[in-house]
């Protein structure tokens, strides 16, 4: 598991008074462990190898670490994106032994360890974690991404708040009845928690705003829908929990449509079963797609594209590779695979860390444990539902708890402390401060408008 | 003065119960004042003009105001988009006879008193502001736009964020010595208050941050240069501040080349009189030209594209025309023109609605007077300049000062107290949280990288 490692941090550390240079023949006894995707399961890892006997390179291909659990709040313009996003580099800046690389992974060669990347030269790795998430997946409709952004990036985010923000202001000019009703429906495909928690943002802010602000519409012209194709929201939460979420949505105004197949979507609205529904504005939450880890392994992922690893997270036969977060299926005792959600990405990313450093040393590496602290998804103001396993909460009480969580876990001091005071402030005032429209080019919108 | 008007606030209440509908043949009497630009000066008239017997409509091309003078600070990561820019519907949400229309003006027909729109019918005017500001103009150079982007919107700026970020990136994985050098060279050109600004600020990130968040560049590596063609910068400062300016630019390890021309600018950098400066990032903060207001008119501006205007504003011939702020040339007692400056034109929006409002009464209107209160500039962390005429202050003192009084003048409570806490954060943490590259995809970014 040692071998020479043409470029790694301590290779570079440069005289402060010269140039950098590169070092000719680099002799490295340190392992390299290179972790490919800075999302939570990635950064989990990275922090756990941080200061460790070990050379660390983290490779993303954005420059920031994203708290995802929010980004629909983005989107509907409740937070800006630099309170739910840091620099991974300043994140890892303290751990002098990890080195981050802006670049994109182009595939794994297992043979010679080396990772192959877009800006530079291969990468070797003694040991490999790959942590690269999921994106979102049309069930082989590509075509509708056009129409229905999924909520992955911030630039997704940004993408689908220039969709309901210039919604609102066409429909302020629209004269035509029929087109200024599109532009106010606004319709959520998936009953998860992103779609549940899209599904609320969008109505307040529809429902909220355009009360003060508009001279031609007014709040109930707004239309939100939500569909399923499932019995009910949020499978993944206790029945009566759904319920409650259900009740939540309706009392927001919102339409919700369950066990109903989308048929269609296209640039007049969405088939929803043998209907029609005209909407300029809509948002994808439904399917999820692993990225290619499984592909880069010459392995064969599962329907989701999820790659397959045994209960210690590494995969078959590749006794340095660990595959952690969304882009792994590990089944629990009970032959279950972990859900998608971040604190099993965080745990596994944890345990990757000591798994490898414990194999170094030599040392058993017991399976991977999940440990679920709770469930939780929030449908609007004073809304939210938590699944303690044998404790279930709702209301108010748990949206307190909800944000108090999340803005705990937001990465960094500064965007904790700002996260908690927009929202106090969105609460007190029902104000939604980040509604910029930015890409307006002489008012002909780089966001789509459909007509 | 007093015309059927088609599309006024009024018409437009409608039944909450009821879908909106247009009234048929709406009979207005109240006089319809239509400003065009919503910045310091359009909003400035409009909040005048809020609550008083008149119906306003304020068009703009964006849906935000933009507090443009710290733009500069999303450029270079400090603040968020949303912490200079609020929705302007919500800022003048608490006037009811104040209508906003997010669209771009594409003329004016002074003889039918309408402003002709791309989005919705002409609108008809019984007065006409018009304060469309300015945009930067490259002399006549506009190929050197695509190398070297101005800072007007919230995309140039984060345009020029991104570029600076994606340039340290490249460079901590760049090998070739030249090209690392010129990704690590950030030319400024225009050594008026954006330039400087601009400058010091690019040094504080690039300085500061490489030095702990990069394993093979450090701070000595990057290179900051500000180009002037005139003898000294800031040239509406008295000469002592120019000198402390030039001091504390120094002080940041910024290159001041003043009295030369830049002769071109292109991918590899800019030729700084014969001198080719090799370079991945430029930023232009030179040359300012008006906007079409003049055009707009059937009349010629004057060198930079301004309308000029009378002493009260209008235009000669056209009685119910008034232009103001960046896109106006009015001449003082001594014959100069006002500054292109914040205040100048809040003070000229204000002026104007109340000259519309004495004149609708039937009163006499004074000329336009202009109070000057001071001039400042900042120049980095502790550094800036004031002039009060009499008075000059420089230093930590001044930099207080400044940032007193740009907190102060955000708009919104939120902003104020949101960039408020972020400055305070940046000054004791030198951290710049803002530090987001969007706009990658599959690391191939979107920003424009040279070779």
């Amino acid at each position: 598991m040692r071998h020479a490692v043409p470029l790694t941090p301590s290779d570079l550390v440069v005289d402060v008074e010269a140039k950098p240079k590169m070092v000719d023949t680099p002799v490295r006894i340190r392992p390299h462990v290179v972790i490919v995707g800075a999302g939570f399961g990635g950064l989990a890892a990275a922090k756990a190898l941080g200061d460790q006997d070990v050379d660390v390179t983290v490779i993303d291909k954005q420059n920031h670490h994203l708290f995802q659990p929010l980004l629909y709040q983005v989107a509907t313009a409740g937070l800006s994106p630099a309170d739910i996003a840091a620099p991974i580099r300043s994140i890892l800046r303290k751990y002098s032994n990890i080195r981050v690389l802006l670049d994109c992974v182009r595939g794994v060669n297992t043979e010679n360890q080396t990772v192959t990347v877009n800006e530079s030269a291969p990468i070797h790795y003694d040991w490999l974690i790959l942590a690269t998430g999921a994106h979102h997946s049309y069930l082989g409709n590509d075509e509708w991404a056009h129409w229905a952004p999924g909520l992955k990036t911030l630039d997704d985010a940004t993408e689908v708040r220039g969709n309901v923000l210039i919604a609102l202001e066409r429909a302020e000019i629209e004269t035509d009845k029929a087109k200024r009703d599109a532009l106010l429906t606004f319709i959520v495909i998936g009953g998860g928690p992103t779609g549940v928690e899209m599904a609320g943002a969008i109505a307040e802010l529809a429902h909220r705003s355009v009360s003060g602000d508009f001279r031609s519409i007014t709040p109930n012209c707004s239309r939100i829908i939500l569909v399923d194709s499932g019995k009910r929201l949020l499978k993944s939460f206790p029945e009566s929990l759904s319920a409650t979420a259900l009740k939540a949505l309706n009392q927001l105004g919102i339409e919700v449509r369950l066990g109903i197949r989308i048929a269609e979507v296209h640039d007049r609205g969405v088939m929803i079963g043998t209907e029609l529904v005209c909407a300029n504005t809509i948002v994808w939450a439904a399917g999820v797609m692993a990225s290619p880890a499984a592909k880069w392994l010459g392995r064969t992922g599962d329907r989701s594209g999820r790659m397959p690893v045994d209960d210690d997270l590494r995969v078959a036969g590749l006794s340095n590779v660990m595959v952690i977060g969304d882009t792994a299926t590990c089944l629990d005792e009970g032959g279950a695979p972990f859900p998608g959600v971040a604190p099993v990405a965080k745990q596994q990313g944890n345990y990757a860390a000591k798994a490898i450093m414990r194999r170094i040393e030599g040392q058993d590496v017991k399976p991977f444990r999940y440990r679920n602290y709770g469930n939780m998804a929030t449908i609007g103001r004073q809304r939210a539902i938590v699944d303690f396993g044998r404790v279930q909460v709702s209301g108010l009480m748990a949206w307190l708890l909800w944000s108090v969580i999340h803005v705990y876990f937001l990465v960094g001091f500064r965007s904790r402390l700002t996260v908690g005071m927009t929202w106090l402030w969105n609460y007190v005032t029902f104000e939604r401060n980040a509604r910029l429209i930015t890409g307006l080019v002489d008012a002909q919108p780089a966001v789509k408008i459909k007509r």
